[in-house]
């Protein structure tokens, strides 16, 4: 008797246990059901991030916000690129990818038209391409995502006119003959010349992106104009050639320096006080919705009349400014 | 020990079933852990989209995009703005939906400044919000997605080049007082100056966004420059007036018209031949994306380190040229 009834609970509690299972899985078929409109894709679909120099640091965070997006939209990515800041390397790996018949391909050029053949015939073989950082303007790929130069030089001019209390002459060491960093020029003395009466850029100088070279330039700088308070450094290695120069003079209290980009050279100088600030590009912003975009490319998330542009033309992935205060979020992690 | 029998066979059973539901029941806490990540949230989660006019057509795409993008992510959308054109109105719609706590907003502004105190309390406390269509700059508001109208007059100008063989007198009645107005001109006349050598921007007048006065100013064209081949009227109501004096003069087969947007005054125009082409604006993705970066600011999806822009600071969101070849998927529906 004792036993029966023994076998009579156990026989209870499963039954307990099983309508409890039961419930469970009814609520996962509600679930399987929404999902068809789900943002959930296969871990079957492949996605390329393609680049050149594949090893510097600057890539680190776009790759890491490709990889983020993929997580969140439960697909895979590769990365691959040319080693070297090589062209025809560049174009070769970009044609292997494409052989691959990929969910889709990000891809920063090089050059904004060498390789337009290869992203045109990928595009009309139906996979998706999306260009980030540096655009290939005249292909048909659907999008770029990337720095607005003028504005990032808007940015710097505000911050400049911070540190000076919007007083005082500033410099310029850039690249004359690289649009994007005409563009920052431009964004800069626009906006110092419009909205701060009391500040005037009085010299633009080319540093040809070289360290030495943006040095001996300060040094011309500060013996032309001895009142100088600042200087902006359109890009990272004029900006420790600027830092330098101000080291040899001892002149770090009295000239405020701004630059461009976070590698650790320009970091180093932002903690000692050096440099007072460098403007960070949302590289990490280009990765995470470059692969938003090739996604939605690929499972036609698009209005449906939009057969032309089924994608924003342009997303400004923007700048933040890094100072002494948020430096160590910047250094590698 | 038959009924024994029978009872164990009826445990060996239950005890299968309760191993398959635990089997299940494991898959799911995996599916679950994946979730974490996944680009997911609530129906209590509630996003609003405020605009003015609320009853009017230009809205309904974006909305439409704002609540696919809802669909995509299982959140729930609202939808709230003045009635009117009254500036008031919607700021104290604005606070009304300020007031219930969302968890993120996108505003279309009629005004670049009157609504950043209140655009700013909410971001302060708290509340994701967004523009798009008409930006708040100075305001705190993350992001802003619209059409890039300096971009838009350079395809206006691409079309009218391929709709008169790159060869021709062209002019643009416009609203010279209107920032978008004044991009779009200028992004037309600055394309057929350097790429259009055999073409020339030879009047630019003020139609004041009305009909009648665009009509009249479209007959003083005529008269002044009776070699004219195309106009470009930056804004819908000019584009029907324009329309309106080329059938008056049954000029039809001599003039192309190229106008901007989608109302039915337009797309019965291009239907019938009188308007070539009109730009139609990215509304659609405005919204869709709207929802989805004010999805991504209310979860925490962005880079650790970017306190300051935690998104991209802009989306264009491009045109779409409409043509009598796919003017029937642009009517209502």
């Amino acid at each position: 008797m004792r036993k029966l009834l023994f076998i009579y609970l156990i026989l209870i509690g499963l039954f307990v246990l099983y309508v409890y299972n039961y419930q469970i899985e009814t609520e996962n078929a509600t679930t399987r059901e929404w999902s068809e409109n789900e943002l959930k894709g296969n871990m079957d679909e492949t996605y390329v991030m393609v680049t050149f120099q594949v090893g510097i640091d600057y890539w680190k965070p776009a790759l890491k916000g490709f990889e983020d997006a993929a997580e969140a939209l439960n697909v895979s990515v590769e990365y691959r690129g040319a080693t070297q800041y090589d062209l025809n390397e560049e174009i070769t790996v970009l044609e292997q990818v494409i052989a691959k018949n990929p969910a889709g391909i990000a891809v920063s050029t090089m050059d904004p038209e060498a390789l337009n053949p290869v992203i045109d015939k990928a595009v009309d073989a139906g996979i998706p391409i999306v260009m980030f950082d540096a655009d290939a303007p005249e292909s048909k790929a659907y999008s770029f995502l990337g720095t607005d130069n003028y504005y990032a030089g808007v940015e710097a001019a505000h911050k400049m006119a911070e540190l000076l209390d919007k007083d005082g002459e500033v410099g310029v060491i850039t690249q004359p003959n690289q649009l994007n960093h005409q563009e920052r020029t431009q964004g800069f003395q626009d906006t110092i010349f419009m909205e701060y009466s009391d500040m005037e850029v009085v010299t633009i100088k080319d540093g040809r992106g070289d360290q030495m070279l943006s040095r001996q330039v300060t040094e011309e700088i500060m013996t032309d104009f001895p009142d100088v308070d600042g200087i902006f450094a359109t890009e990272a290695n004029g900006g420790v050639g600027v830092g330098q120069a101000i080291v040899d003079n001892n002149l770090q209290e009295s000239i405020e320096i701004i630059s461009f980009d976070t590698d650790k050279g320009t970091l180093d100088m932002i903690e000692d006080g050096t440099i007072s600030a460098t403007l960070a590009q949302g590289t990490w912003e280009m990765g995470y919705w470059s692969l938003q975009f090739l996604f939605h490319l690929q499972h036609d998330i698009v209005e449906q009349e939009d057969e032309n542009t089924p994608l924003p033309r342009y997303m400004d992935t923007g700048v933040t400014i890094v100072t002494q205060e948020n430096v160590d979020s910047y250094y590698p992690h």
